[in-house]
């Protein structure tokens, strides 16, 4: 990663900081690692108010240059940082929502004169609006994306089950160099690469907060496919994380085993009508809430209300950012008063299951532009049969 | 999971409880809600020292039964503890060092009342001490895991790239049932399924504290393959994550791409009589740092232990515990004092990377028996021409 784009991503931290008045931020977690340094290291990075940002590191043991300091355990900040000729912290940032509490509590420590807060919020808040470099990430996990699933027909075979058929799907997104680790925020959320949902597995409910659940494998995993045979008037909706970058591109489409339902097809034709309007109306400025909103006016119109986002659960929000983990800010759901702005990226995924036939609809990955949004996931949008 | 299976899980993290004189667990994190409710949940096991755990559920919404009640938010807790007839805790664990600092300290603020103590080492103490369907699970994913493997030398084709054959053996571990899902303890640790290291990528150290690195594909996960062309008289070492029921089997093997050094050949030979004597000596009460230093001195005699546990970067153990994440206690290091106990599950990697050639060695899981240890992954040992 260049510099400039890490100082450019490092100030719109310490913008923030500055309004709270924070002096510095410790910043150890993974995802938190790739913004401000551009990589996964097990170490600190220290970003002062107003000062250059010193990376004090464990591991890997190759890794030199300016700014850069070896350290065995976070006991040491306090001496290394004096060693650099820099002030303790009056008051502090941690990664309050990511950090584990004993993790916490002993960085914590290591400033007992320092204010110390959660910086979890503030550092989202910077990672939701993206920089030139890292649209650019994303054109380029959309692109991959895209041709991936456009290969998705050819390793089709009638007879196979929904595991089967996921697994060709994984190892075609990972030829065309999905990472396959699928980041989440929070502790709770979890899955393998992605979901692929046929019929009415559909139906079945999670325990997490994906827009759609799915039996799973195995009760250690109650997420997504769970080895079903594919049957004719089935539909299929393959929804894997576009990793290709670290960044996670959205994307889900639908396929079918046959012809479908007259129903089916017009359950499809509403979630890309949503789309549309949800899209027409996102610009900056425009108010998650309304997005939502929108989306349940026409939905509830076409007469689908009961099966949209779920069938016996369902989902409280039509889309969500996207960034480093699948789970950003802003979420388009209902009582978000927070207003678009350009260079957010997110995943809008109006969906309905129809029991019986199963997943319909459309999810792709949106960024914010000037004017309205800059579609990143460009697979065609009509259900594909198979 | 049959509920004599979980009331033998719960009794035995109660019986350390009792010794710390807590009163109650409250279980939130996945690892531990498949340890002691048998599955995922979004929720809350509320584990009493001495009356029947209940669970206060958010999704999925399908759960019902004795003992389990819907809950929207964790404020509500002690109003429905007290609904259930249930005294509020004195004394009150959470998973301290798994759950983030906010969630901790919002959950402890449910009970004002209470002295909250970090309930994770106790819990992962009492996980490293397998049940015998515990066991039954780790010889079942052996078991496939070892069949995904005997197929390795099907899918190599000369002229792939590390990637592409990595590719392919993910392909063949989730085609025998593997779930991909490759859980660690703490935040630090990532991988996808596992590792593919072939040729001098397995000199390159990673900033995560697996035994071995390599560079990885993108900085965003720094770790196991890197692209490059698999080529003659190179070792490639598969160690991928042997996950099909939730327990973290793990194995590695070594194939060659044509002959290699008569030094590689050596120093696998070496690894496999590390492995021999280490397995000689584990059994109930051997001290897991005797254990290290007895491969330590084997590999000083056969002159390899520069390059044991890695070349520019070594890791500082032979071993680690194994169970529902791939990083457990006990763990065979430097210092450690534990003994090992009958049903403790633990992996056994003595390894050396060759520069030059690549790595060298052997890893098995095996579990603690009454008079000695059960190999649980079967492949054979020497190293695989392809």
């Amino acid at each position: 990663m260049l510099q400039p784009e890490l100082k450019l991503r490092r100030d719109k931290i310490r913008a923030l900081m500055a309004q709270q008045e924070i002096d510095a931020a410790l910043i150890t977690c993974n995802v938190n690692l790739i913004y401000t340094y551009g990589r996964v290291v097990s170490g600190y990075l220290y970003l002062p108010l107003n000062a250059p940002a010193r990376l004090f590191i464990k591991r890997p043991n190759n890794i030199e240059g300016e700014h850069i300091h070896p350290i065995r355990k976070p006991e040491q900040l306090p001496d290394l940082l004096k060693e650099c000729g820099l002030p303790l912290p009056a008051k502090l940032m941690l990664e309050g929502d990511e950090l584990a509490y004993t993790e916490y509590t002993r960085l914590a420590a290591c400033f007992p004169e320092a204010t110390v807060v959660n910086g979890t919020p503030l550092i989202r808040k910077a990672r939701s609006v993206k920089t030139s470099i890292e649209l650019e990430m994303f054109r380029r996990s959309g692109i991959a994306h895209t041709k991936a699933y456009e290969q998705i027909p050819t390793v089709y075979k009638p007879g196979m089950t929904d595991r089967q058929l996921s697994i060709e799907i994984e190892r075609l997104m990972r030829l065309e160099g999905c990472l396959g680790i699928f980041r989440t925020f929070g502790q709770s959320m979890e899955i393998f690469m992605g979901s692929l949902l046929a019929g009415d597995n559909a139906t079945a409910p999670a325990p997490y907060d994906f827009a759609l659940g799915g039996e799973g494998l195995d009760p250690s995993l109650p997420i997504g496919a769970n080895g079903a045979l594919l049957q004719p008037g089935q539909s299929l909706m393959v929804d894997m994380g576009g990793n290709f970058n670290g960044y996670m591109g959205d994307m889900s489409r639908v396929f079918s085993i046959g012809k479908l339902s007259e129903k089916a097809y017009a359950a499809h034709q509403t979630c890309l009508e949503i789309q549309e309007a949800v899209v027409e109306k996102a610009k900056p400025g425009a108010v998650c809430e309304d997005l939502y909103n929108t989306a349940i006016d026409l939905v509830t119109k076409a007469g689908f209300a009961d099966y949209f986002m779920g069938a016996g659960q369902k989902a409280k929000f039509i889309g969500h950012g996207i960034g480093l983990e699948i789970n950003e800010a802003p979420v388009l759901a209902p009582r978000m008063k927070q207003e678009l702005e350009p260079g957010m990226v997110f995943a809008l995924e109006p969906k309905i299951v129809l029991p019986g036939v199963g997943p319909l609809g459309i999810e792709n990955s949106w960024a914010v532009t000037a004017e309205g949004v800059e579609k990143l996931t460009l697979c065609k949008e009509e259900i594909i049969e198979m």
